[in-house]
Parts: C-alpha cells; sequence; structure tokens
C-alpha cells in the first residue's frame, strides 16, 4: 500500500527536481523551463496561487496550509473523480532541518491520506532547494568544506508514493509538492540567519526562484494536469513584516507578484489588535485580502473582525488545537476538514471571479468609458489593456495568450508623464496618503494654514522656486495652474504699464489694450480654453475641438536641436537663417556645451536678439494694437508637442528681452519639472528665472494630482489692496487638498535626497547620465532615425516618416509599440511618428539601459521590414 | 518618613478627586471645572501628554509609563529644583482589581522614590473611578445589590505622602496622580468584560472622563504648577487596535485627541512584523508616533525597525526584564534609568517643537501661501485658522486664549462644499487611500482599463447617470469637467444642426456660427477661461480678473423661491410678473409642493415658456448671428451666486424647450451632486434628464479631487469617426486617477447604503429631513433675515443688508461668523451677507439641531447688537 523513497543528493540539479510529474513514478522527467524575461514578473492565472500571511508567529500558518491540502487532496469523502494537485512552496525556512514546514506538510498530509483510506494515488514530495552550508551540512550528515558565503543546493529530497483503498476501479490522481526554497539552520529571523550563517540570497534570486515554481506546474502540463483541481500555496515566514533573508519586509519583498491572500489570525488575547493590524499592513501594499481564518481560543475574535471588516471578507475559525498531541492531530484535521473545505472552496470561486472580471474588462471598458484624447472607433476591445496594478515604474497587466497571466510592463511613457516612484517611494507614499487622509481629509485652504500645504509651499520655494518666487499658489492641474498663472501675469503687465490705472482713471470710458501673450510654435499648455489660447492653432484648436478658441497670441518659431550622427544639430527655422554662422554655432559634440553661458556672445546670439526684436516691435504699445502682456514658455523641452529640444540660448535672449520691457515671463514646468530634465527646474539650465512658473505631473511623485504656480513678490504685489475684488478671485475646490501636498513633500524631498535617490550626482544638483550614450550616439546614426533628443529622464526618437504616417495622427509606429508591448514589456505611447522613453528620477541606468537596448532592436527591425516591404 | 492612607468610599465624589493638589496634605480641596463644550473635543497644550500604544499585549506598556513617571519623578540625581508631576491615566482596566496598572505604577513609583533616595517630597494617589458591579464588589469587599447596567462610582482611593532625604534645605515637590477611569473584573478584552458583567460605557462617555482628566491638571494650577515639570500619560489596554468597551477599535476610539503616540515594540521573535503593523495601523489613522521603545530579547529587532523607519525616529531599547522579580525590578529600573530620560527627553523636545511650528505657522502661511479667493491685505496673522487636522465633520484647530489648546470645530461650509465623511467613513477612506496607492499608484487611462476607474464608472452611470448617461469622461476638477462639458455640447450641437457638414463640405469657405450658451444669471461654473465664458458678467469677469473674458452667453433671469415667515415664495424677476398670478401660484407651504410635476399645468408654466421663448427666438439659426449651441444650468440650486433657489418649474421648462430644439443641456452638479440636496443627483428633483452632466467635490467623499463628465450615447456618437482628429481632444495627465476613483466608489457606495448612512429614508432614495422645521421656520420669520434655503444638507441664510453690506464682497456678517467659530466651535464661511450650514450627508440631525440653535442664538444677538447701534 505504501512506498516510500527518500533521497539526499546534493548534486540533483533543481530545475529537475522542480518537474516532477503526478503518475511519472519515481523516474523524475526533465522538462524545459519557460523563463520568463529576466527581472520582469510574471505570474500565471492557469489556477488559483495564493500567499498565506500571519498576524503573528506560531499563529498556524502552516496547519492551514496543510489543512487546504488535506481539504483537496484527502477530502473525507469523494463526490468525485476529478485528479488534483497542491503545490506548497516555503520560500524562506529557518530552523532548518529540525523545523520544516514544508516537511510538516508533507508527513501530515501522509498520515491524514492514510487515515482517510481514500480511493486516490498520492504522490507526495518534499524537496529543499538550497540551504546554508551549516543547515546543509545538518542535513547531509558530512563535512563540507567551503565556508564561503551564499546558499548551496541543499539536496534533501524524498518522495512517497500512497496507493488508497481499491474500493472503486479508477485510483483517482492525488499529488502533493512541498517546497523549501531556502534554509537556514538557526532558529531564528531569516535576515540573521542569513547573516550568521554567511548565507545571503538577493530579493531578486529569491523571486526568481518563486517564479521559477510558480511557472514550472504550468507549463508542459499534461491533459490529466489540466483537469486536475489546483492550488498552489506560499507560506510566508513570520509576521506579515517580518523581515526575508535580506531584510526587506517580507510583505514588500513579495510584493511583485501581488498574489491574494490568506491571513491567519490570531485568536487569542491581543489577537484582534495583531489581525487587524497585519491586515491593514498587507492592503496598504496594495494586496487583496480574501480571507481571514483564525484558531479558537474561546475569546470570539472573530466578531469584532467581522464588525472591523463590515462583514466584506469572511472570517473563519478553526477548533482549538489540542495540547495533546498523542494522535498527530488527526482529529484536529478531521473537525477541521469541514472550515478548510469552505476556505478552499472559497479561494477557487474568489480565483475564477477574478478571471471573469478580468476577461469582461476590456469590454465593459470600450462601453462605458469615454477616453480622452482616443478615437474610440480605433480602439478594438482587444488592444485594451488591462492594469491589474503598479510596482515601482512598471505596470502589471493582464495577458490572455494561449493561457492568462499577470505580466509586468515598464511604464514607459510614465503614464503621461507623471511617473516617478520607484517600488520603495510608492510604498511610503501609500501609507503616508492613508496618514494624510486620516489626519486631515482635506480641509479647506483659504485664510488656513495646516502643515502639509505649509511644508509644501516651503520646499518649492526653496526648491524649484529658489532665488525668485515668493508665493505659492495652489492649483489641480497644469491646466488650471497656467490659466492661474495668465491671470497673475496680465495683472502684472497692467499694473506695470498703466493700464489699470487708466481704467479706473477714465472710468470705463477708455477700453483696455487686448492682451496677448508671445508664445513659440509647437508649445503646448493644456487643454482649458484660457491655457489653449496660449498655444498657436494646432489640431486641438480648431471649431471641432473648441468653437471658441481664437488664439490670442504672438506665437513664433524657435530654434531647436537635437542629435544626429552622434552629434548635436541646430536647426534654425525660416527668418534666422544666416550665411555667416559658422559650423561652430551649427553643430556640437556635448549636449552641456548647449547650455554654456558663453553662448551669449555667439554670432547666433545677436541674431536671436534681432529676431525677438522685430517679433515684438509692433506690440509695443501703439494706440489700437494688442499688447503682449506675457511670454509663456516650456523651458528647453516641448513635450506634447513633440519632444522637442528648444535652443536654450534662444530662450534665455527671449527671457531677458521680455523682462527687459516689463513682459512678465511664465515658465511652463508641468512637464519639465522635478528632475525629469535631469535637474529639478529646467530654469536652471536656462540660467535665468522667471516671473510666475507652473508645476504638477511629477510634484507629487506621480500618484496624485496637485499643481502649483510660484510668484515672485512684485508678481503678488500687484493683487493687494484694500478691496476684496482685487485678490485673485480664482480657486478650485480642492486647493492645496492635504494628500496632495503630503504627497509632494515626500517627493520632493525623495527625489533630491542622496539617500534615498541613487542617480544624483554632483552634489545633488543633477542626475546622472542615465542611458547608454555609446548605444544612443548608435542610435542617432540609424538611418530610420530622423532626429533623437536626449536629456534627464527623456529619451525620444523621430522615426524617418512622410506624409500620413508623420505628425501627431500617425499610427505609423504602433506595429513597433505594439511588439515592443507584447514581447519586450515595455509599454511605450507614442506621438504619432515619434517615440520616447520616460524612466524616473530614480530609475537605474541599467534599467534604463535594458529599455534602449529593447528599442533600438525592434527599431532596426521595423527598418528591415519597411526596406523589404518596399 | 512615610504616611500613607489608603480610603475606599464609594461615595466620594469623582471631581473632587480628580483635583488632588500638590502640597495640600491629604485634605482634599475641591476647585471647580472647566467643562469644554459638550460634544466637542478640546485638548490642553499645556504640557505634553502622550498616548501610550502597545504593538501587542503584555509586551509592557506599563513598565514604560513607569519608567517615565521614575524618570520624572525620581531622577536619579537632582540636577534641578523643578517641581514634576506626572498624571498616569488608564482608561480601560480589565481583570480590575487583581490587575491594575495604575496600582502597578502607583506602587512602583513608591518603592523607588523610597529607594532612591531623594531630597524631594513625593504625593501620589491612586484613584479607580468608575467600575462594574462585580469588580466593584471585590474591590469593597461588599455586597451591592443592585446589578443592573452601567459602570457605578468605584470608590477604590489610595494616597501616600512620602518624605525624602532631607539632606538639602529645600523639598522638591513631586506628584503623582494615577487613575483608572472604567475597570471590570474578568481579565479578557473589555468589549467581552463589559458585556459580560453588563456594565457598558459608551465612548462618548469614556472620551468625557479622559477629557476631564486632561483638563483638570490645567485648570486652577497654582504658581507651583506652573513651573512644574508635567507629563500626562494615557496607557491603552492591549494593542493598538484591541477593541474598547463599546466594541470600538481604541485607535479609533481615541482618534479625537489626536495625541501624539509613544509606540511599545516587540522585542520578541516575530516582534519585528507586529511592531511594524502596530505602527502602521496608527499612522493610517493619522497619528504622530514620536518614538518606538521596546525590551531587549536578543534579537536586534531595533536594527530592521530602524531601517524601516529610515532613521525619521529614535527606537529605544529597554533590558530585557529579569524572570527573577525578587527586587521587585529594581534594579531593571535603574538600568533603564538612561532609557526612560532620553524617551522623557525626547517627548517633552517634540512637544515643545509642536508648539513652536503652531505658533510659527501663521506667520509663514501669511509669508509664502497665496491664498485663492483672498485679499491678503485683509488677513491678518492672528485671523489665520491653523487646522491641526480635520475628524469626520470636524476641524481639529490651534487656538491661542490665555493658554495653548487643540480645539473641535463643526466645518460648516464642508471646506468649500467638498465634505462628506463622518469618522467612520474617514478611517476606512484613508485605508483605502493607502491601498490605492499601493495597489496603482497612478497609472495611464486611454486605452486601458483598471478596476477602479471601472468601477466609479459603472457606479456614476447607475446612480447619479442612470436613465440617460451611458459614458463617464473623468476629469480633475469642476471647471475643467464644465469645459468637457461644453466641447461635448458643442460639438453635438454643430452635429445634428448640420454646422460640421457645412464646413467640411464648403472647405473653409463658410465661416461657422459663433455658438453661445444659454445661462441663468447668478450661475457659476467654474474659475477656468472656458468656464467663466459660459457665465454672466460679475466680478470674477472684469479685466481685473480676466482680460479674455468676454461672456459668451445669453444669460437670462430666473425665477426663485425661499422661505420667509415659515412660507415658501416664490420671486418673479421683471418680464416675469403678471397679475393673473394667483395667491396659489407664488406661496406654498411645503417644499415639496414646489417640486410636483403637477405645476406643469399651472398658469405660471404658461408664462415661464413663453419668456424662454421669446429669449431664444433671437438665436435660432438666422444666418448671421450667434447660436445658441448649449444650455447650462446648475439645478435647484445656485452655490456660488449665494445660495439661490431656482424655482425647478422654470428648469424643468427651460431643459423641455433646449431638448425640443435639439440644444444638449448640461447640468452643472459639481454642487449639488451627491446628496448635497438630499438626493443622489438634482436631477431627480427636477424630473427630468440633461445630455450631459457634471459632477465633482461630493464624489469622492470630500477627500481628494476628482471629477466626470457623464454624456448620453448620442453626445459620444458624435465624437466617433475614422480619424483621431475627431476624437475629443482633451485630457488632463491624471485623468481616472486610481486613487480618486478608489475614494468615489467608496463613498458613492457609502452614501447610499442604510448600513452606513443613517439619514436615508424611503427606499434610499432620499435623506430624512435634517433640520429642526420648527427652528427653521423660527428663523425665517426673525426680523434679522430676509430670506431663507433650506433643503438636503443646506441651510442658508441671507442677513438683511443694504449698501455696501450687502452682496459677495461685503464683510457685513463677520463678527457674526467670528463668534460662532471661537465660541461655538462652528466654523463657517460666508458668501458676504449669506450664510449657510453645509452638513454632511451622513451628519446626524442632531448635530445639525445643535448648529441651527447655535446660529439662531447668535443672529438674535447681532440683530439685537445693531438694533441698539442705530
Amino acid at each position: 500500500m505504501l512506498s516510500i523513497s527518500i533521497r539526499s543528493n546534493a548534486s540533483r540539479p533543481f530545475e529537475n527536481l522542480l518537474c516532477n510529474r503526478l503518475l511519472s513514478s519515481s523516474t523524475l522527467s526533465s522538462s524545459p523551463l519557460q523563463t520568463p524575461p529576466s527581472n520582469l514578473i510574471e505570474v500565471p492565472l492557469s489556477h488559483p496561487i495564493y500567499t498565506i500571511w500571519g498576524s503573528n508567529t506560531g499563529v498556524g500558518k502552516t496547519l492551514v496550509s496543510a489543512g487546504l491540502a488535506a481539504s483537496i487532496l484527502s477530502p473525507l469523502s469523494f463526490s468525485s473523480l476529478t485528479a488534483a494537485k497542491f503545490i506548497y512552496i516555503k520560500p524562506v525556512q529557518t530552523g532548518f532541518p529540525s523545523d520544516s514546514d514544508s516537511s510538516f506538510v508533507y508527513r501530515k498530509i501522509s498520515e491524514i491520506f492514510l487515515r482517510r483510506r481514500l480511493p486516490a494515488t498520492l504522490f507526495a514530495s518534499n524537496h529543499a532547494v538550497k540551504a546554508s552550508t551549516l543547515a546543509s551540512k545538518e542535513v547531509l550528515g558530512v563535512k563540507i568544506e567551503s565556508e564561503s558565503g551564499g546558499l548551496r543546493d541543499c539536496g534533501w529530497y524524498e518522495e512517497r508514493r500512497l496507493e488508497g483503498e481499491a474500493t472503486s476501479g479508477a485510483q483517482v490522481p492525488r499529488e502533493l509538492i512541498c517546497k523549501t526554497l531556502c534554509a537556514w539552520r538557526e532558529a531564528v529571523s531569516p535576515h540573521l540567519a542569513a547573516e550568521r550563517e554567511h548565507g545571503a540570497v538577493e530579493d531578486a534570486a529569491l523571486l526568481e526562484m518563486i517564479q521559477k515554481c510558480l511557472w514550472v506546474e504550468f507549463n508542459g502540463g499534461d491533459d490529466v494536469d489540466k483537469k486536475a483541481e489546483t492550488l498552489s500555496i506560499i507560506e510566508t515566514a513570520g509576521g506579515v513584516a517580518s523581515p526575508g533573508p535580506s531584510g526587506t519586509l517580507q510583505c514588500n519583498l513579495y510584493r511583485p507578484f501581488r498574489l491574494p491572500a490568506i491571513l491567519v489570525g490570531d485568536g487569542r488575547l491581543g489577537g484582534i489588535s495583531g489581525t487587524v493590524s497585519a491586515y491593514e499592513s498587507l492592503k496598504i501594499r496594495g494586496y487583496d485580502v480574501v480571507a481571514i481564518v483564525l484558531e479558537d481560543h474561546g475569546l470570539i475574535n472573530e466578531g469584532s473582525l467581522l464588525s472591523y471588516l463590515r462583514n466584506s471578507m469572511p472570517v473563519l475559525v478553526l477548533p482549538s488545537v489540542p495540547q495533546n498531541m498523542s494522535d498527530n492531530l488527526m482529529q484536529w484535521f478531521d473537525e477541521s476538514h469541514a472550515i478548510f473545505t469552505s476556505l478552499k472552496d472559497l479561494m477557487f470561486s474568489s480565483f475564477s471571479e477574478r478571471i471573469r472580471r478580468l476577461h469582461d474588462m476590456p469590454k465593459k471598458a470600450v462601453d462605458i468609458f469615454w477616453w480622452p484624447f482616443t478615437q474610440h472607433q480605433l480602439v478594438p476591445e482587444d488592444s485594451v489593456t488591462v492594469i491589474d496594478s503598479r510596482h515601482g515604474e512598471n505596470f502589471a497587466v493582464h495577458k490572455v495568450q494561449n493561457h492568462d497571466l499577470i505580466s509586468q510592463q515598464f511604464d514607459g511613457c510614465a503614464s503621461w508623464w507623471t511617473q516617478g516612484p520607484d517600488c520603495a517611494l510608492q510604498i511610503e507614499l501609500a501609507r503616508d496618503m492613508g496618514y494624510a487622509a486620516a489626519r486631515y481629509g482635506h480641509v479647506m485652504f483659504p485664510e488656513n494654514v495646516y502643515e502639509p500645504a505649509l511644508e509644501c509651499a516651503e520646499l518649492l520655494l526653496d526648491g524649484v522656486g529658489k532665488g525668485w518666487a515668493s508665493r505659492t499658489f495652489f492649483a489641480d492641474n497644469g491646466s488650471t495652474a497656467i490659466e492661474i498663472a495668465l491671470k497673475m501675469a496680465f495683472r502684472k503687465f497692467s499694473s506695470d504699464h498703466g493700464i489699470i490705472d487708466d481704467l479706473l482713471k477714465n472710468n470705463k470710458a477708455n477700453t483696455p489694450p487686448e492682451l496677448m501673450v508671445l508664445a513659440l510654435r509647437g508649445s503646448y499648455h493644456g487643454d482649458t480654453l484660457g491655457a489653449m489660447e496660449a498655444q498657436a492653432p494646432s489640431c486641438y484648436t480648431g471649431f471641432l475641438q473648441q468653437p471658441w478658441y481664437t488664439g490670442r497670441g504672438l506665437f513664433i518659431d524657435s530654434p531647436t536641436v537635437y542629435m544626429h550622427e552622434a552629434k548635436w544639430n541646430l536647426f534654425l527655422p525660416e527668418g534666422f537663417y544666416c550665411k555667416e554662422y559658422k559650423q561652430e554655432d551649427l553643430t556640437f559634440r556635448f549636449r552641456d556645451e548647449l547650455f554654456y553661458k558663453s553662448r551669449d556672445g555667439s554670432s547666433i546670439s545677436k541674431s536671436y536678439l534681432s529676431y525677438i526684436s522685430k517679433q515684438l516691435s509692433p506690440y509695443s504699445g501703439v494706440e489700437g494694437t494688442g499688447r503682449i502682456g506675457a511670454l509663456i514658455i516650456e523651458p528647453v523641452i516641448q513635450g506634447a508637442g513633440g519632444m522637442y529640444m528648444v535652443d536654450p540660448l534662444f530662450q534665455r535672449m527671449l527671457v531677458n528681452e521680455c523682462q527687459s520691457r516689463k513682459i512678465p515671463v511664465i515658465f511652463d514646468e508641468v512637464f519639465t519639472g522635478f528632475w525629469r530634465l535631469g535637474v529639478e527646474s529646467a530654469a536652471e539650465l536656462l540660467h535665468c528665472s522667471p516671473d510666475i512658473a507652473c508645476f504638477a505631473k511629477l510634484m507629487t511623485g506621480g500618484i496624485i494630482p496637485l499643481a502649483a504656480t510660484l510668484a515672485s513678490e512684485a508678481v503678488f504685489n500687484a493683487f493687494m489692496g484694500d478691496s476684496k475684488l482685487k485678490a485673485l478671485l480664482h480657486g478650485h475646490s480642492y486647493t492645496a487638498h492635504a494628500m496632495g501636498c503630503t504627497a509632494a513633500r515626500k517627493a520632493i524631498r525623495w527625489f533630491k535626497d542622496p539617500m534615498t535617490n541613487n542617480n544624483l550626482t554632483f552634489e545633488g544638483k543633477f542626475l546622472k547620465e542615465l542611458w547608454d550614450m555609446e548605444l544612443v550616439h548608435k542610435i542617432s546614426s540609424h538611418s530610420a532615425v530622423k532626429r533623437l533628443v536626449v536629456l534627464g529622464t527623456i529619451f525620444s526618437l523621430e522615426l524617418q516618416a512622410e506624409g500620413t504616417n508623420a505628425g501627431y495622427a500617425s499610427s505609423y509606429a504602433s506595429s513597433l509599440i505594439k511588439l515592443l508591448r507584447e514581447e519586450d514589456g515595455i509599454y511605450l505611447r507614442p506621438l504619432g511618428n515619434v517615440i520616447y522613453i520616460l524612466c524616473g528620477p530614480c530609475t537605474s541606468p541599467h534599467v534604463c539601459s535594458r529599455l534602449l537596448a529593447k528599442l533600438y532592436q525592434r527599431v532596426e527591425e521595423f527598418h528591415r521590414k519597411n526596406l523589404r516591404s518596399h
């Protein structure tokens, strides 16, 4: 009835052992592993995979794992002939081998199986994959010479084949796979054991081991497997926030998988508190807890927990574990069987529900959403991306290929340029968001002060506004911040140029002049009417889009710079060109040269100035004409216009000239602010200051909308007076909302602190070069590439394209983008034929290089394909 | 050297016992208590008051309390002659009297004091205030007959006067006051003990007892006290989330005080996790944790905790508590003394830092903020409100009177009309915000789908959009939602009326007609230019504010209704008046009559229709004139315009007439939506549906900005086509951000669920009447009151005023508002001479009545004062 084989073989390769197949007898077959892309996590959705968390150590996580295994492998009676499989993974085990939860599950299930006498065959195995040298010695009972660090293959492997009662004809196959991935000798916290036993394992390595385990059961499964009721369990060590081997808290460590959770609560005195807190620690890391299960200690803790949860989730109560273990808990498992079966059913139904919803979402989305900037007719249901979560810079998206899975994609468009957080910042922001919501919710701003708003304003004025700004006006988004900036600028201009005095004196007899902005063609400042009026006519501004648009500006062309064939080139639009320019004025070997202040003395500079003066002269106050009341520019980079880099010299001349004419200068730093260009404020690159500047997007680290318009004291003073009617009568309900300000103060600090941002260099003033310059040069020389801009967190290239293939509405690059998304795990969103990658201020240069290499490869393929088709 | 008196006297009144004064010998003096306003919490800032929390039960909270007491009362050496006082409060004690933490502190300090032989006098007392009958029996050793529910005066009181070593001349006075507020016999969780011993105590009653204790040490303190180094401690029971006597989790129960926290962590195996989780539970309830202190168990848990905290907070480690207690822990206390002194110093310095910051904030605010809608010249530093936190509907503000304190104020302007959450919803939203930030941060919306956005859209379409809307377009705030709505409406109109076809056909030969909105005078739709253009000229729209404003609408007057002398009156502006009207058409006894559909057949209705037709006729498509391309109204109530209630009949006629002319109808429900008017959507009151509607403010429960523009499928279809250029090219970076959508889905559900909102009536369709109608009638008849509007969560009155006292810029009501804020704990913000109170959808009618009664009283005073001064 029972055949047992136990082997200890340190040389047995890990991968083979992972591939134990049901009914494969004791001969282990070897099947190739489908390894997911390195660094990007993929989780199969072929069957339910859960993590078991404990609200404390010693609350019975392993009993729950064993109980679940028993309910699926050894039901009390056979209601069906379904095959079943249970995979138990213990990533981290200390006190090994005397403590081994996977051994416990392995042994316990064997005992229960024998006791229950089922008409089935159970194949069970237990494998400890890696262990510290000290723990390995214990297992093998032999001397291991090497004492060098790291874990070694452990070699603990045992398996059993148990034949059940042959009452019916068929022997229903059952399989139990137990695995300990990393083990240490000492029964202390894993990070201590790893340190003391010189058995470190990095987070990434551990995650990769787990990922392999999750996938191995998926790949190469035969027909029997596909029909088998399968459940995988990852059992954590200690409590939810106990450190893993590297010291990373486990709730953070396992977050990339974001597996649904079962929380084993605490039924003892004080256990309500521990359970609630553990639950909250999981929630504020984005986990979905499906059920809480706890051992009864006669204190009815489940009552308080259900009340806390508002009955939104089941709390299951297990009978008390007997003090007397003489029957090896056999009776306890029998008594608990119904509970475990309920739990198991719940886990399966919750899983099915999730899969169903994931599949339904694209259709529902195309049915009821109205996406911005999207022609719905061009978005078929199957092109909708279902985003299950994000983790630092990566989306986790649902994919349906020949199977369902959750797959990571690098968010290369930084979700419309908002994103900055790495995983660590995201977790801290999440906790801070909870704090701010609980402490303040939202409280109204005018005439009030509260800590987050004050601190945020202080940080802004001491950072991006340093040296010129003294006032912070809060808004909700870039577009509203721009509207506010324009109102400020016009008032300041009207004040400085006597227009307001005229108005008041002449008692409305004189109509005030028409005020216009000076702006650059190709710039973009937002979608509300006021912001639109400040930009040149484009596809966004026609009657079809905004019948009220008139374009209240003088819109001028500007010289741009770009990289081509590893050199930076200056492109001069018509009106600028002059034969006198020397080659040294027109090409640059290093990007830094473009920003040199010494260019102020160049011949180009003179030509810029004369161009600017010529443009401005018709609006200098002649009766009956409009007046230029403000200059508005995106410093250095025009984002939405197509990632154009304007010659910084030209912008500096423009700013100086306007300020000398008392025309207030607005910097639209909504896109460029907060390290997007490698410096905290793009003004630093221009070597000049505005009078007003707008910030949004990255300001909160990209977690929540908030904007700020900073202004100099001179601008502010134009609104001072005796009457409320002279004040700036503009505001939004959530102005300076506490959560936004809290996020901003965290993100602003995080990005500029060398302790949290490894990319800082030169006394924290600049980001180091994030992009592999050798590769950048190579790409810039590729014949498919027209121009390239690389600066700070931005890499952008324009594909050579003609006709309808060029421009905003073009879908020229879509096949390339699709491959990057689906095959390379890089989520990009092009601007027509312009493709860009935005990373975060803290993104590792290694990640950037990986992205760039993939992009290069796809551009090359794209180019070859195009050549072939022509 | 030692005099001890212990008395058990059940009849001794509580208040007297609280007033034990140092050096008052054993004769207890009685001084009057300054009771803070009932229901509103006030916390003194005269000296540091901390809460001691435990990460679990049995981690040594009471040892920490005792150690702190020892460090302040019995230092190892006397460095100064400062008097000192320690107040220990144990609000909830089970296992009493054999377990009594206050007795432990009382006894232990006496022992330490005697051992340390200091040149000081210690007066120590220990008092158990209330106990269950069962516990009282135990204390008194007598039979108590009554077994009825509730707690009874316990009568446990003991005091000691210890004379120290008289080495120096002066005997430095020291005082220890220990109190147990509520005690139960059984050593189980308080909620179980309270239930089993029929000794319930309500949360409010417990909070009031604590508040008295906090204040008693403040009031009537003599000079010695003022110089004394004083520290108050509230020690919780069990873990941070252990239930209190009513079942409310203690971290929620004590939240109204939001006292700074000391967390006693767990040094045992698994203790890192428990400590981190407990810390997080405190943080996501808005507490500030100042330090973590834990007992050493040789596991270096502090290392992991410091790493988790990024060294932002100290973690103090106490020596292991000896197994052998033969010396009553005297040696342990000696060894721990330096740690406790560090902890105490930290608590004092953190307290001073907080006070300093609170005092600095107003000046910093007026120096660097630029508040919206605020004439800074009219806001002196001392009028700035420092908001320390909010709890449900209440602000907690810092006040400096003759002493510092934190005081609650009801947020009667709902922070610019955004607020809805009660305390319970706020806590849940906080946890949800943490979850959403951790799960998604922000992810981009177009062509994507994620759960919060989808669920939010589903809830909107199934709620406020039910029956007409099929598409959700997300925006950031009301103003941008309106700009989007206008773009939608104009496209629909242009499409329906052949304008787009003309444009395409005639190839730009024809200029399209000027499109205008039809809007009501006095309406307000936001501050961005597009939204402003849709409203009539006002103080917001002049050249001084927005030089680009032209007013692109037909702005018409509308009939309004208001209550006066307990009746609802219809006010008809010029152009409407007609002698034929019967009295029954012009006055109404009940507000509901105004909404009856049967009014459609009244003579008023005909007059409305003819007025509307007349207004519209010049814009019906005659060549060369503008066209009305959209109707935009705030349904029923015009908020910012002064809380005017437009006759619903008039609005219904307007909607019907426009829809019959194929003019798209926009409802601006930014203010009126989500129960503001007592129904989920104000459209329900009008009995008609728009084509487009905008929502914001209350949509997220008032925690975070998010807006939505809903549209019918017909509107959506006007944007369908082959080209992206035909799509709605408008969007904001954070469109449909996950946190906002998560908040919205929680709030939308919460408000309409009878399980969470007690105010729902009539199958969840309406809010019950929240305002005391008798009092409302009384106020409406007061001669200081011109008109009154009461509907749903709104109570509004216009004060009789003339000349500059009336209108938006008036500060007529400021003295009244000031008294309400400072004396009555009601934070209102008037619209000129219009005073309103907004409560939340879940606010208890009792609270509303209290507010109204206070307001009435102040209006009456205000009126009498005005009469006297004339």
